[in-house]
């Protein structure tokens, strides 16, 4: 009964608007293949976009992993997952995603999820990241981290990992 | 979007045939209110059988947080948190129920959540506790430490929570 | 150079006043016996006083594990350990103890510590606890659960497990 | 009678020879000072040197936070903090640490404790890291990264940062 879960992490207050558009509509495709989103689960950025795409498709289904009780969580979240363990939650988002995507350039935050994913061996995708960020975790990461243009290049490559 | 969480927390291997038959038919009971089932996730005891229950039911939503990434998984859990963070992933198991159902007496990891979910000023229910547990908890918990002794009885006592 | 370490665990606003003048007690003798005194870190209750106690020798050391980076930490605690994961810590408590003490009756954080504890097969003693406390905790602890009736006791205790 | 803690971040197995060499220098350096050496305690790379040069020194106080209890242990850790939380601990690493030094190139393991120090606003140091890895955490951490070619540098930008 298990089910995919692609986890897609990125900037909440400070996102780009490219980064958030992309985000959308990721969560809608990733949705469509009947995969879970898992995110960061606030109401912010990429975390808020990347579910709001995916609630537009029938069935689909978002979970969310809170840093604290207190956080504003994203109306799209149909499952919330609250830790109240702040940051040291980001290893559980990647942990608990078959797939990690980070959507654009992203903060510290994502980069510490990039790289506790590359420690957890998870396949990585980068999508829309810029080109130093991008060699800065290949070198790091090696043939586990993809990268993307556009989000229907993410889905092609998860597909591919999946095998 | 955001669902009604029940977390029910027992035994694993050490659990008594009551409590996991209680649980098989709890988890039936909370998928037919459209509720999620919350759980250690183990494929052991209470958690099994509550998350074997609920899946019997169409539309059922099952939620496993796992204290390692080795532990084995139920075959009935839909969405797999991987904590790997031992039996600090209780108090997490606590935070994102909405109420919290001790199956059975329990052991030591029992005894933490139920105690735990005080803490957190979440409603907890005692199912088939035996008498001094339930007068031990009662004396920490006061009104927020509800009894029931059949798994009906907890749905009555949620319903009554939810208000 | 691994040092001893004994965490003791109890109240913080709602200790009893023979509680606390216990916990000060305690942290005296456990720092002349040159071992490490282990808490909460909060400035109040049992986890301000043992580490008072603790640092009236010559050489104590004090070590606080806080739940958050915003509790008020006590003036006793030599080396603070900033976890930002509310009662998840409790877990790392217990297990960076080589000993665990609770201190007075405790509320539901004390119970979970103890609980944990018991989880984690480590030595639990119970300090002037009440009565219907110690039975719950013997029965589910069976004999790694000890009694003691005043500090002193506590760390004769000690040295018998230490063999 | 709270100390002032460095946190030292590096490879455990796959340290090079020219970090290690730091390591150990550094670890006698901060001891000087009278500061306490904060690692990942174990018995490998970066994490074992500190400690043995810290140890060197006559009074130095040497704390480990251990991903689990299978670990490992530096034979050179006075304190060991038992987590059983795996790579979750390494942001209790930097929110315990007053300021975080990165030494060496380190892999992905150092590379989210330099993100978690950056999101937790903890001033960094980077000790002989590659030019491409400064400028990537330059970018991110902005005025609150720093670099530093050799150990006496991290004591002079420690102090600096003191005030």
């Amino acid at each position: 009964m298990r089910k995919f879960i692609v986890g897609v992490m990125g900037a909440g207050e400070d996102a780009e608007e490219g980064a958030k558009e992309m985000a959308f509509r990721l969560g809608g495709l990733i949705a469509r293949e009947g995969w879970v989103v898992l995110s960061g689960g606030r109401q912010a950025g990429v975390m808020e976009e990347v579910n709001r795409g995916a609630k537009q498709i029938a069935g689909s289904l978002t979970v969310g992993i809170l840093p604290t009780a207190q956080a504003a969580v994203s109306d799209y979240v149909d499952v919330v997952i609250t830790t109240d363990m702040g940051n040291a939650r980001n290893n559980l988002n990647v942990l608990s995603s078959d797939v990690v995507v980070a959507c654009g350039t992203g903060g510290a935050g994502t980069v510490s999820e990039i790289a506790l994913a590359i420690k957890a061996k998870k396949p990585v995708i980068l999508l829309g990241t810029d080109r130093d960020s991008k060699a800065f975790f290949q070198r790091i990461g090696k043939a586990a981290v993809h990268t993307a243009d556009h989000p229907e290049g993410v889905i092609a490559r998860i597909k591919t990992i999946k095998g």
